[in-house]
């Protein structure tokens, strides 16, 4: 399946967790803003790229972007957040009654772009087997702040089998653009994780005898959106991913 | 020599090239707009991060940087570029004569953080034997634009020897948030250079037997200045860097 088949059944209405579609496809996290805020988002990236690697930035108003022939990154997702003060007030499958004219989308690099790798290299993942979204979680570190955004670090969580550690982080530190390598490795109480089947966005997987290993993870800028009481903003929701056109290869240094 | 030391002398009014400085610390370009600008050229860098890795960038009217502590960017340079519509009107030691309170400064990777590790792999570079800036050239591609700025990339030649090209290719790779790889190996002629002993920026080389291999470079920001007749800017001198506290190594992948 190709990233503008499954955009087609996100716009048609579809409402599915985007893990495994289009998979040798790069997702992207969602997330537009009234133009005013646009600079302090786009130099709260810069200051964060690990969390926040900006893969494209929409002309305000504009819908379309360079990563998808054809897409409208307000119809094509399968489910959005709408957020009033920082809060999310609905979720939807059609951004368009919400859409505003002043709207400038940030369209953030996802770890989901290096999770081929994985699989093709023998290392599991267990939301892929559990047919879930994986679990993430606002953690104990601060993002260095920009004018009017701040906010904790948000990670993605995978159990690796110990031999398998090496090898994930070798192979996900090829992709800077997408999150890179783990930010933390083990413990989660170190994270300020009290328990890892509570996570704050997403689903909760098994773990096991394996290693939870954390990766920086695109739903920071959600996070920020709280943190700031933005008063208004358009995003994915978690899991829910924007599918481009860009095989997922390109992001691979 | 660290690269306090380094700042320190160029503070004093020292004004030399910065090659082979402070050799394991990491130099950057500079480039100060105002802060009208600020938005525009920062989606200018995401939308070219190629030429124009963003390591930093100031608040308005700041001359401080995360990247240096106890620098001031409007003085810790060698030599200062200072820009009037597009047109260098002016190049000195100390840029403060010149500063504004609403200047926002970008401090833009640069290649030179690659060369300890080429080096090391015993790739020579030639503008290193002959003490001189390397040869920079503004080439036949376009960068994308954004807003009030366009302009063609500018790309910094390197004469690699034939069996270490491959090296020299695989070394620079790694340091994607730098310039990364090279984006073009061979022909100049297929850049649109006419003449290699003639660069526009920096100094020729002997390009001799060897392969001329090219590399993005962050002085595509004043190409994108003279193309977009920008009011007013300050930048770095090219071969006149800013140097960082930060080790070349910390952007290897």
């Amino acid at each position: 399946m190709t990233g503008a088949q499954a955009r087609a059944r996100f716009r048609e209405g579809l409402r599915v967790p985007t893990v495994d579609w289009a998979s040798r496809y790069t997702q992207t996290n969602l997330i537009a803003v009234p133009q005013e805020h646009a600079y302090d988002l786009l130099l709260f990236a810069q200051r964060n790229p690990k969390a926040c690697p900006v893969l494209d930035v929409t002309d305000p108003g504009s819908t379309t972007t360079a990563l998808a022939e054809g897409a409208d990154v307000s119809t094509d997702l399968p489910a959005y957040f709408i957020w009033r003060d920082g809060v999310m007030v609905d979720e939807v499958t059609d951004a368009r009654p919400y859409w505003r004219d002043d709207l400038v989308t940030f369209l953030i690099g996802c770890s989901y772009t290096f999770e081929r790798a994985l699989l093709d290299a023998g290392v599991p993942l267990r939301h892929h087997e559990e047919g879930v979204t994986d679990p993430m979680f606002m953690v104990n570190r601060p993002c260095r702040p920009a004018g009017r955004f701040s906010g904790p670090l948000v990670v993605g969580m995978r159990p690796i089998p110990p031999d398998l550690v090496a090898t994930a982080i070798q192979i996900t530190a090829r992709y800077p653009s997408v999150h890179g390598g783990p930010v933390h490795v083990g413990d989660p109480a170190a994270l300020g994780i009290q328990d890892l089947s509570k996570p704050d966005f997403g689903d909760a997987v098994k773990v096991g005898d394996d290693i939870p290993v954390f990766w920086a993870c695109g739903v920071t800028t959600q996070a920020a959106l709280m943190a700031s009481r933005l008063e208004f903003a358009i995003t994915h929701s978690p899991g829910y991913m924007f599918i481009t056109d860009v095989p997922d290869t390109a992001y691979a240094v």
